[in-house]
């Protein structure tokens, strides 16, 4: 509860302004409906301190999720709290053509897409409209809105809030969905923003693997590709160390390993990792090879760094023989050759399935942050 | 009545073709309901002085407004009447998620933008969808339809009104609301074209002054920067000058001083106005300051006229403080650093409600287009 | 029977994947919705054969349209289903706004355009939202998706199917939908591939000589301008030669006249034609003048042929003069001047109706692909 309360206050470091009435009146119809839900800010520096050193509330005011800006603010309570929400959305979705959800009914959503990402949008406004909702879509903001005539985000997203319930911002600069969230007395969801966070997506890559697996705990996780550059296997071994009893390979290219800062946080929460050029022994080990395509674009005009680099670990039938009959393959999709089209048909290759996930993960938030548990 | 008589017959010069007996069927179908819109064309030459000559009707045919063209095409009883229903809007937004408004349920508004205005399109979609209609979206028409092929607009248009209700028209080229609403058998809405109209950010405008001081008589306007291109603040202009006992001050850089014509317009209806170039000794009498932003794209390469222009009247802590309590600051947005940030904070800046205020405009053009009073 | 069992299991040549089931359900909700929905591939080179050559099963599966792909796939008994639900959305889509249809209510359709084409994007949609359903818009989905990463058409589709209920494809490449079918387990339906197949264009073209003349049997057509590169043509020639006594007249520079394939095609299936040079003739025996646009993009630097060719066959007022009362004009838009504008206001100035038609084509098939007849 404390731990809620505090987020509650560090979202909106702001001062409410006379329009965020009809927030506050709207997180009033749930006073206390998500007790469990409680939401953490991790690593935030000084700021966490200050939440950590907030006194305990007497009243438990409101477990609404405010905003969804980044991995680290989720703990593995509310993790568990979204993944079961998620889990029930999969009834929803099935059950849309006979009895349509209406949860959402009368609410729209604003996607703001500063860059394009045609998969990461059309699974926000499928989310949406699966649970009644409604949608404004902006393609390609950047280059059609009035930022191209120097509006400040924080000037579009004030108008923007006017005509909608809650804003998914995609956003080319790192540090773009906090600003916007600052600003805005609706919520806002980070659908990326640069080379900083895509919260969703490691959502949906720690759900895949409990969805999978069965089981979080325990789980043995390779990770594959270009793990400097790629954020999602940094997010996600960010989040899996929440976890008990983990144990991390990495596998990649000398050019593209995965950085310090990663390592020596995993070290502090004791979470156990190791090394590995051997793609095919550590397939034989793993609950979960999660592979990543290496991004040309990181590699300038060093294209001999990168067909070296991309060509080396490839999950094909090899890889598959290897790998343990419970195991699964995941990508966060777009792939190219790092894995073989052959390995589609294979029960093991959870990718597609991923990529659904992140549709329930969407539906789940915008219920949770739009009305509740 | 015979001003809404004289206007329906306006609207369509040419002979209704097979195709038009569906507008037709939905007109009768609420045959005197807004006895009190009274369209009437202002200034349109030859054919307004036929419309002022048309011979009194026995019958009240009907009182839907037809099309939404020009700022002049209004006058006050329609203004007024229009300021009504989005003043109905507010509560019809604010009880959305509770029971949402059915009122344009299985009405379908097509917005066909031949240029990107973000803001503007938003607001006319979420307009629709807080009224239960649906949208048909076009970001870019110029660059993506037939358009590039060569076809004119009058074809573009009579293939759009076989899929929509209504049409939302953005184009590059003044008069291209005129021709599509002369082609269109469904009613269409100018949201800018050109150098031309904008007539729904004149009636968001309008409607704001009157929504945050309460009245129109006896208003005294402060219109700052760029006068002499700026569409707006023509358009307020002339709206405002319908209006009793109006002062207004025209403050701007010499070089985009407010034109001739309007101020001819304002000596031939009785409305005082002077220019100043003290923006505090304005603000200090004001009601409203209007400011607006320096439009680069018209100084073509001479930069340094810009940047003498841009900088000279900015509305920041020193105007606030001599701006009278009661008075707001107003902007069109987006804006540059025409408005300081530090402003924002301050009640009497109006600017976001300002655009908010154009959801509630539209909601109201769209119900009386569409359905009625 | 036999046919539709057959054409079930070839549109589905690869084994289910896991996540048919649902599609499967979906299936079974209709067993035997539409008995008379026959859907046979024809011209499919061994795979028709196969299909010819499939035993007939006892048991009448299911009748859903599986895909729709090219105007081949369609025998007489299918375009008659397809024109009669076409009909009834007339009815379906002039109710819309006082009680609005629900058949679809729950669905979503995304429309996965890897080219832009307005006219058919919004036609879809308008079909989709006049039932009912839902939409995820991508309006130029080469540029912005995950393509442009090197993403195959198979891997997007796969993770698109998951976000909505049917996919309408617009793609630059041949081929592009029967591959887009054949990975996808929902219902797909191409709208153009290219230089390849737009069979909702065929379909409409058919029903709107039905609708315009009552009949399909012994009608007279003159086919006129790019008869070489255009594809409507095409598939037209080859749709009427399903039906009686059809005479076909070829009007054509001779740069861009009707390729041997087609001719040979009609004289297999002993339908006159002749090449004729004398528009006014041709008009004067015709029910139906379909004119085509001539096709800039197709004659490269050959400015000069193109102009020869542009100007040679125009339908104006000296066409409409010789023309029958009972015939009419079509075009597939968009026109440039190969019709002038004045045979417009002429009643048998039929290609708006056409592009209408388009829309009441598209909910016909959006139905009976989702929920059967």
């Amino acid at each position: 509860m404390a731990a809620a309360a505090a987020r509650t206050a560090l979202a909106r470091p702001h001062l409410p302004l006379p329009s965020s009435t009809r927030r506050s009146s709207r997180l009033s119809l749930t006073p206390s409906s998500a007790p469990g839900l409680r939401v953490v800010v991790v690593g935030g520096g000084a700021t966490s301190i200050a939440a950590a050193a907030a006194p305990l509330q007497q009243q438990a005011t409101t477990a609404r999720l405010g905003d969804v800006i980044e991995a680290q603010q989720f703990d593995r309570d509310a993790l568990n709290e979204i993944f079961e929400v998620a889990r029930e959305m999969e009834a929803v979705e099935r059950g849309s053509h006979g009895a349509p959800s209406r949860v959402l009914e009368g609410y729209l959503m604003a996607t703001l897409f500063y860059e394009p990402s045609t998969r990461t949008r059309l699974s926000f406004e499928a989310a949406m409209r699966r649970l009644g909702g409604e949608v404004l879509t902006t393609e390609n903001a950047r280059e059609f809105s009035s930022a191209a005539k120097g509006e400040t985000l924080e000037d579009t997203i004030r108008t923007v809030e006017g005509y909608s319930d809650i804003i998914v911002l995609r956003h080319f600069e790192s540090g773009a969905a906090r600003r916007a969230a600052d600003t805005a007395n609706i919520p806002v969801i980070n659908a990326g923003d640069g080379p900083g966070q895509h919260p969703t997506q490691a959502l949906l890559d720690v759900y895949t693997i409990k969805r999978e697996i069965g089981t979080l705990d325990g789980i043995k996780l390779g990770l594959v590709g270009d793990l400097a550059n790629g954020r999602t296997v940094r997010s996600l071994a960010y989040l899996i160390a929440k976890y008990q009893n983990i144990k991390i390979y990495f596998v990649s290219p000398d050019v593209v390993k995965m950085k310090d800062d990663i390592k020596e946080y995993l070290n502090s929460q004791g979470v156990a990792w190791e090394e590995s050029s051997d793609l095919l022994e550590v397939a034989s080990k793993c609950d979960v090879i999660y592979q990543t395509r290496i991004q040309k674009e990181r590699f300038g005009e060093r294209i001999d760094l990168y067909e070296a680099a991309r060509g080396k670990y490839i999950v094909d039938k090899k890889v598959l023989g290897v790998l343990p009959k419970h195991a699964v393959i995941m990508h966060p999709l777009p792939r190219l050759d790092e894995i073989t089209v052959d390995v589609d048909s294979d029960p093991r290759a959870a990718y597609f399935r991923q990529a659904k996930n992140g549709l329930y993960i969407r539906m789940a938030l915008l219920k949770l942050l739009l009305v509740g548990h």
